[in-house]
């Protein structure tokens, strides 16, 4: 432990990075080669401004097929007063691109000439005629693109630092062009390191860790222009990283040493860049991804070659890309134009906390609701990298401010089009399996399902703030044991909204495989051998439980585990699959993902609370549609435990 | 011209299209295959849904370096009174990442814990003690990532049709997939044909076409995740054309046959398609582009392949692989999130025609001016690659509708970042040589210059209605002498402006190189031996030539030629290189760089016109730097006939 990070600000991160960059002639494009002007240049970058050799089109071409002429020679053709023109002499035929004769002005459309053989008929050989008869007199240069249209000589045809797109590459040629300089891809040595590492498709063992944040940085140092070189796993032993690090250095421009990059008694990244370079940085301040490493490498000659120490935890790292690689990459190409995520103001949907020292980068889920651009945060663990691939967008919760409230404006770069943004139906309530059912099937038709779990009453509080497009919620009412109603009055008194019935299905206790400690009714987990896992406050389940509980004169504080909380079904079954929890309430399709055993005791409808506003316009209909369609039902019905029966009934308006 | 093209609405030639595809059982993905999961897979398109075959972490996972306990043995534990563990029976040291022992159910860090010898004091094993000492409690699965916490085996992790990700690839690793079932990639082949056609890179002589629309086509082809077979020029045989098209279909899944697609004596699409299986549509509605053929090929097994053929002019041909090619892609891929180009509404700064019965496919350049979003149109001509190059987008006037009036909005399909667009630097007005330098220079500078050029009067037309961030003009007053003032008066009475001197600048007459006509000042213009070749109305060149024709008692109407209008010094260069005019009246650099000779009578002040608004923001920053930059101005003078020693003065405000 006598280095522990020490945590600077993004911006001072790097600068002095730039200024280390700077001294070894490595702030700028890194090199440029020649390649042939062909179809594989499309993506490269030019890295020198191009100027047009020739014009195009290089000499006066025909536009239309027809019969070149002096304009002059048509003066005072009419319909009634048709002029005739001797051909070779006065006339060529011409096909569309054809070059026009030395002495010809203008180009008259075959349609509009009358072809003569010798004896003044028309010719059998409209293209190669005795004479031509017009009608109608044409001014110089008509239906002729003269030399230079569209490019003339010496004009700027595309400036360096531009990606070249497919049409570039046809106006480079236009221009005369037959090889182009683009800057030399940048390449990337990427080593990831770690004892606990395997690699994908190995047999594993708890501890195993699979080795995939390599294949997530590589695809991002292809996709920003680079070239990535992923190398085998390293064990996390000082000289043989140091290897590695030595070996990368001879033929690339940039090392990425994935994780080690902490301080703790393995981390050896830190080490490694103090011995064979310099370390600049060692920790950021930024969320997720603070124990970053920027340093040098110096080469046995004495050049330089950057090295980023990137964090173990995937979101950590892929993060690390975007912030530090992603911009040196932009940087070695010259590019110009780097594609740029759109990004655009939304509202927050819900408290949050930032340490303030830090660069918060949070990742939401982005839909409209009634107008309104809302962001939904996500889970914040960095080694959550799910969370990442959910996420529409990144907000910044900038240095120097300590949090948001729900409601407040956030900046956010946007991963996905506003067009699908604008197509997506955000539900906030009550998590159902067959959420993600319907969300594939909605995705073949235009629409894309973001359902955030927060449990039934929180739906209901979504709704009333206008933050959804509908919630799904089974929500018991003791009194009547009617569904939803008298909570939907309670939550949205002067909210109308409409009540679909989706699903019926069975809840009952998640076991064990086996039952091995023969758990039959809700009266077993009072038992001391007995740990539970409980799903969180105003979830459905929860108040079922609770109510279940009163009913049978159970404590709640009896119950050993019922204040560990899980947001979804399955995460109740996994905690009881890992040993955590002898035992969770849940639906039957929970518990046979993952193969444990069900004791099933109540049958519930789980319902969905759509605002009329939202029923006007058209955004619902595919889901509409589904309820209605057979291959939609079967695919829900193999979940055990489920019935459609009822699917799309309006109960409530 | 047995068979002439007849025009379909758009739609209806791709129901036609779409009918046939299915009849074929083409209309859908056209395969899949399996891929390893590793970085090369990013841009690949998943066939089927992917669900979780394993959870992750798929262990409980210590989150810190620490010890692993049972959170119970912490109970009651406080500053003020220690708590005791054992060593191995109650505590074990873990890494982040490792499992925890069975027994544990939360880990305390490594800093919160004083590690203890056999005697009670520190130990300086500090991972091996003999026992730790704890002062806070801490609750169950503290420092947890409990198994599941990111993915539960049975969810869906990434739905069929998705377009992968680099994040995308580290969720289906973590989520213990090996490989990838992936749509085939779409192989097509691409069929330039035309007598008139020579490879890039050829010695070129009037009448040879340069053939880059494969170049063009097979980039979007890649683009668009196909892959693309660019095949060698095919002369214009219709027995040559039948065999390569009978060659390309045996191993490709789409056939573009570029060229030769419309009616003419040598266009032999149509006939190929209609002997080798059947021509669906010849002819759409659409502009430009509209000699489209679609039609399926029938092979020898029996089995059909699409053909399309492609107009021949670039534009067209760009514009019907983004119409035809690349829906059919996104549907053989099966994507369900094709990257759209965002579309916005614009205001068009001129009226334009359209035919009636056509979707009109406008180039447009595109930028902000006091918060409003402009579409300036370009050119026309489906001839003009470079048109394509410099359009910021695709604005579509819809069949049905003639054409828009100025200040009419329209939909513009957007090639570039909302954020580009926004950093543009929007110039109307009087085209200069200085102007592609400065864009060159801008374009390192975060900003980019668009110059539509009109004339100096149109510019300031343009700044009256708020169309244009400056105008580049030098009217000369012939009462005053003065430039720009008295214009400036009369066109904006009511817009305060600031006008900055820019570059001075040689007027004079453009000849052929030697000057074969001895010409030697505007009185040879009258001459009949001389034609001439004009710049348009409006224009300052034009403005000079009128004012010293009048003060020379010379007539425009003596003068052959005076009514061939160019819009740019270069034209007008290039109209004199080709032999259409013996000479024009242009600046010196225009006459430079096509080595054509120069008198020079005039030197005339080139100013920039920009309203006090634009001013006020810092968009023009860039530019009025530069003025001051020696690197930029070295660079004007490179050009022949410029002084900059005044550049950037305020002359007038």
């Amino acid at each position: 432990m006598s280095i522990y990070l020490h945590d600077i600000p993004l911006t001072e991160a790097k600068s002095r990075f730039q200024q280390e960059l700077k001294n070894a002639g490595l702030w700028g494009v890194l090199g440029q080669e020649e390649i042939p002007l062909d179809e594989k240049a499309a993506g490269r970058v030019l890295a020198e401004s191009v100027w047009a050799r020739i014009s195009s089109p290089h000499y006066h071409a025909s536009a239309m097929d027809g019969f070149a002429i002096r304009a002059e020679n048509s003066l005072g053709a009419a319909p009634s007063n048709p002029v005739q023109l001797r051909y070779e002499e006065q006339a060529v035929y011409v096909d569309t691109g054809d070059p026009l004769p030395q002495w010809a002005n203008a180009v008259i459309p075959i349609e509009n000439v009358e072809p003569l053989d010798d004896t003044g008929h028309i010719s059998t050989e409209p293209r190669h005629p005795y004479s031509i008869r017009i009608r109608a007199a044409i001014t110089p240069w008509s239906h002729v693109r003269p030399m230079g249209e569209d490019i003339v000589a010496t004009e700027l045809v595309i400036p360096a630092g531009q990606t070249l797109r497919p049409v570039d590459l046809g106006a480079l040629a236009a221009s005369g062009q037959t090889s182009l300089k683009v800057a030399r891809v940048p390449r990337v040595a990427i080593l990831p390191t770690g004892t606990e590492l395997v690699p994908i498709g190995s047999d594993l063992k708890a501890g195993d860790i699979i080795e995939f944040n390599s294949v997530v940085l590589g695809a991002q140092v292809n996709q920003w222009g680079g070239k990535a070189d992923r190398f085998p796993i390293t064990i996390d032993n000082f000289d043989a990283i140091c290897q590695r690090v030595e070996e990368a250095a001879r033929d690339h421009d940039l090392i990425l040493l994935n994780a080690g990059s902490s301080a703790g008694s393995e981390d050896f990244s830190v080490h490694v860049t103090e011995k064979l370079g310099t370390v600049l940085v060692h920790g950021v301040a930024v969320r997720p991804g603070h124990p970053v490493i920027l340093g040098m490498i110096t080469r046995k000659d004495n050049s330089k070659i950057p090295i980023i120490g990137v964090p173990g935890y995937p979101v950590s790292a892929a993060l690390t890309g975007e912030i530090f690689v992603q911009p040196l990459l932009t940087l070695w190409l010259g590019r110009k134009d780097p594609s740029q995520e759109p990004v655009i103001t939304a509202k927050i949907t819900r408290k949050v906390n930032s340490p303030q020292g830090d660069d918060d980068f949070m990742r939401v889920a982005v839909g409209r609701v009634n107008g309104q651009v809302l962001a939904a945060p996500l889970a914040k663990g960095a080694g959550m990298i799910n969370t990442l691939v959910h996420a529409d967008g990144i907000a910044l919760v900038p240095r120097g401010i300590q949090g948001l409230e729900a409601g407040d404006d956030v900046q956010v770069k946007l991963y996905r089009s506003l067009k699908e943004i604008d197509q997506t139906i955000f539900a906030i309530g009550s998590h159902d399996l067959t959420l993600d059912i319907l969300a594939q099937f909605l995705a073949q038709r235009e629409r894309r399902l973001v359902s955030v779990n927060v449990g039934s009453q929180g739906g209901l509080v979504a709704l009333r703030r206008g933050e959804a497009h509908f919630a799904g919620s089974h929500l018991l009412d003791p009194e009547t044991g009617v569904y939803n109603k008298s909570y939907i009055n309670q939550y949205l008194p002067d909210t109308p909204v409409s009540v679909f019935n989706w699903v019926g299905r069975e809840q009952g206790l998640i076991v064990q495989k086996g039952n091995p400690k023969n758990i039959l009714s809700l009266k077993d987990l009072e038992r001391s051998d007995i740990s539970y896992v409980n799903r969180q406050r105003g979830s459905g389940t929860r108040v079922l439980l609770d109510y279940q509980l009163g009913k049978l004169g159970l404590s709640a504080e009896r119950i050993s585990g019922y204040a560990q909380e899980e947001y979804t079904h399955l995460a109740v079954a996994a905690a009881v699959k890992s040993g955590r929890a002898d035992c969770g309430m849940g639906i039957t399709a929970a518990a046979n993902a993952l193969e444990l055993d069900f004791i099933p005791l109540y049958t519930e409808q789980y319902q969905l609370v759509i605002p009329n506003t939202v029923l006007e316009n058209h955004l619902l209909d595919p889901l509409f549609d589904l309820t209605q369609d057979p291959e939609f039902k079967k695919a829900v019905l193999k979940l055990p435990g489920y019935t459609v029966s009822d699917m799309g009934r309006l109960v409530e308006q």
